[in-house]
């Protein structure tokens, strides 16, 4: 076995639910802390999340979620949970943390770079999402 | 290329709806028939669909499934189909399939490892999940 | 690092919505591009998917695409976006790419062989399937 902490962890971020959003940003936090580069690639209603003024909220759930799901998630935000955007903004900082925006669902979406946040790094086609991740993991959530 | 067959699979639970559930299991045993360790992780609504009190279902389907989908399904229930429960049971006595809840998802929907069913092993963190994952698959479902 | 370009990438289509379809045809090509192999596992509500009646659509989308979502994805189509399923028949001319029927959805979802589109090569289970898959990427959609 290699030794995997130097390896890519490469997420692409496909839905814009919540849950998952919170989901891929603690996957991405873990794998800062260990050192880990995180290339992430944004598609679809991910895509659209990221949009400067749509990244604070709120977000839909996954409708599995039901009511008490929802309730406890939306507890969890009053407490003061941190945002999962927030949760990202911090893994920058700790680790080597790259946001890029698939071109094709940009096009789909008619989004404009103008239009991300800036934690958005740049866009990308799916080719190079592929060279940058490398023999590291590739994870689709 | 070297050989998979050592290296273990991980998987990251997410989903708590029937269909995905029966695709983890039925992902779980097929690695342990090939002898490889499996992890798993739970997070959000996988992780309810393991509390003891839910763990014998109903669960929900996939929008997507529709009404001739969801038929399906409902049929091969009535028809006997092994839950996936009963198949992750199997998976355990045959091969190495290690269950851990994700702290932080236990503590956004408060829940405590006394609720969970005995088919999950313990409770751990983001980081650990990585370690143990170590260069193996990882798949998010 | 070994060079990930001659590894296989394993993509696990499980669902039916023309969003996640798109996304795992546009994965699929970009492999094929590199000149990586691609393994497909049609699951559940990809599966139905590719039925001959099916593949044509429509299909429906993830119910957090939400009206605006709906609306680009619909004007791409009108303004002829090439479809999921002739993306796939394009990579499959250019590059190695084997798509297979998983033989446990085949059952539940009481399909036969003769009713799949002809880009199914054919049904495999669970274990042809990780071990096809090697030491490659494994990506579930």
């Amino acid at each position: 076995m290699t030794d995997s902490g130097e390896l890519p962890i490469s997420l692409v971020m496909f839905s814009g639910t919540e849950d998952k959003l919170q989901a891929a940003a603690v996957l991405t936090a873990g794998a800062a802390a260990l050192g880990r580069p995180v290339h992430i690639f944004l598609q679809y209603w991910a895509l659209e999340a990221f949009r400067a003024d749509r990244i604070n909220g709120p977000f839909p759930l996954a409708p599995e979620a039901g009511e008490l799901g929802a309730d406890a998630v939306e507890k969890m935000r009053v407490a003061g949970q941190q945002s999962w955007a927030e949760t990202l903004r911090q893994a920058k900082e700790i680790g080597e943390v790259d946001i890029q925006a698939c071109s094709l669902s940009m096009d789909v979406l008619k989004i404009e770079e103008d239009d991300l946040d800036p934690l958005v790094d740049g866009v990308e086609g799916v080719t190079a999402f592929y060279i940058n991740a490398g023999d590291g993991h590739i994870v689709f959530i």
